[in-house]
């Protein structure tokens, strides 16, 4: 055990994610909130306290500037929650790596970089090696829900035939960018368009989930197929952002299936949608494996994502520090925990 | 990856659960079983095949003597099937750990050894690192459902105020040995003196379990207060093995509350009988955490004990392989995980 001075945290993005990861690393025994990043310049110089929507100033400022943030701020590890997609990550991550710093990225392509971005994982990995330092990329989804946790439960599988898991959730507390990602508001024309344009995305992340879950169970993959369809609202449905009549779309039903040769054997489905309940819809995470021996286990309601994102990346801090270096997938470490006391606990000496 | 000769094996046991562990690892790729060991004399010299339930032989004997099946087997890895409590498996484990072999042990006291053993948790934590090899308790419960799940679906929280697990399960298909355990057939009088003698046990587990969690999100556990309760039948419940009549035990209702304070944190309930089904009552595990956010999962029936602590057992094989010298719990390890490819395909270079 080691109980030296606070484990010293960079926080990448003063959004929604990166605002609540900010706030609960201030909170945490054993963490120090020393700097944050924002990419928007309309940040830079607020406090941090201010900025993340706490009550006091902390005496340190937002920084536009990555290379001054690191300088200023010192830190063991950043968390970065900028953006979803690698293209758009890999320069912050790669500049923190370089530095030495132990990266946990909420960016949902980060969950599994080798499916989008074999050539960066590679090079990340190798880097991180020669730096002495680890990355993980963590969310509720990819990361959790539909990747992690199906893995634990395979663990008391002597075999597994096929898996199947479906997270149901509501959109309603989002704001215009991520309901315009998933055509809510749009006539079902207007979403197959939105499809076809790129506007309508779905879901982020399904082929990083099931390549997290083919590589720790040690199956290949030979095809992914996925699929976006447009829910469509049969009573209105309205939120402070949208008012989606009948007719229109609530949302995207997402699903994914992964097949060994003509098997389907991971099947993820994923409908997003504002007010799932005015039509009877429970939300809810649900995994079924089918093997020896069937494995079942739901939750209703979801666990909420946004809340659920910003604690496992917090609560990644010990894991990632105590990690071998390199890049590592949530199957990799060990498993998340709620950090209820001191973040120092948990820190292991990495040479014993 | 490294792609070399399959990893070798040795059994502890060939009851139920080393029968079926063994089987396992005759069967997946990547692993030989290289040996298998026996407590009963009766079993000594048969072939490991015939032991444990094979059509055909193995080619291998079953051994009386320890030290002969390790020096036979040069086995990597040994998995300890043999009974429950520390007392019992210790000898076995210092043997082996003292001969460089890595151990996974199902004996239930060794998920979380420090709870009812701490000096032995210390002195083995100290020979495995002498000798370079790692060790791990693991099984369906403790070990997995009432423990590794709670922890990882705590890792979704960014507090967390009380934790209960449940985990209703139906002995029908136990012998004997296990219905003794748990007072099935007594009278309310007789469970009542079986408590007193330590002839009606209960669960083995409940403050490993408690343990486990408690270390795993950093809470310093006060006391912990447990009870077991007879389940009277309100109807015949009738096995192979044991016919209970109305007013008689079909039962054992074992709970574990653990405090910190006065505030109850962890509650663990396990209503071990014969047939609940007949009485309504549906078998199933349950985890609830009060925490911001909440998180419920729930699964019915319940994962089946035996089959499920056999497939971790090997699932185990390579994270132990891969992990640091010295005593682990399963929270220190990353999640298991069905092992559907070759098992040598898990294995990292420990170096890098």
């Amino acid at each position: 055990m080691c109980m030296g001075d606070a484990i010293r945290v960079l926080v990448l993005g003063t959004g929604q994610m990166g605002s609540g990861i900010a706030r609960l690393v201030h909170e945490k025994q054993g963490l120090t909130l020393a700097g944050a990043y924002a990419r928007r310049s309309a940040r830079a110089g607020l406090d941090i306290g201010h900025a993340i929507g706490l009550e006091h100033a902390l005496g340190v400022s937002v920084s536009n500037d990555l290379a001054s943030a690191v300088e200023q701020s010192l830190p063991q590890v950043a968390i970065q929650a900028t953006c979803s997609h690698i293209a758009d990550a890999k320069s912050e991550i790669e500049f923190l790596v370089d530095r030495g710093v132990a990266v946990i990225s909420i960016a949902e392509q980060m969950a599994y970089p080798a499916c989008s971005s074999p050539a960066f994982a590679e090079a990340i990995h190798r880097l991180a090696l020669s730096r002495d330092v680890a990355l993980v990329g963590c969310g509720i989804n990819p990361g959790f829900v539909l990747d992690l946790l199906v893995v634990a439960l395979s663990g008391v599988c002597a075999d597994v035939r096929a898996i199947n898991a479906e997270r149901v959730n509501d959109l309603s507390p989002y704001g215009p960018t991520v309901l315009e990602s998933q055509g809510v508001g749009l006539s079902p024309q207007a979403f197959e368009q939105g499809l076809a344009s790129g506007k309508v995305v779905g879901h982020v992340g399904f082929p990083e989930s099931i390549q997290l879950i083919a590589h720790a169970v040690g199956w290949d993959i030979d095809r992914i197929e996925e699929r976006r369809q447009p829910i469509i609202a049969r009573v209105a449905r309205v939120t402070p952002f949208v008012r989606v009549e009948p007719g229109q779309v609530a949302g995207c039903l997402h699903t994914a299936v992964a097949y060994r040769g003509d098997h389907p054997v991971i099947t993820l489905t994923h409908p997003q949608q504002v007010h799932p309940q005015s039509e009877g819809i429970a939300t809810g995470d649900r995994i079924q494996i089918s093997g020896t021996p069937d494995v079942r286990l739901a939750g209703s309601p979801e666990i909420p994502g946004g809340l659920a994102t910003c604690a496992l990346a917090v609560n990644m801090i010990p894991h990632i520090l105590n990690a071998a270096p390199g890049l590592h997938s949530m199957a990799d470490l060990p498993v998340p925990a709620a950090m209820l006391g001191d973040a120092r606990r948990r820190l292991r000496n990495r040479g014993s």
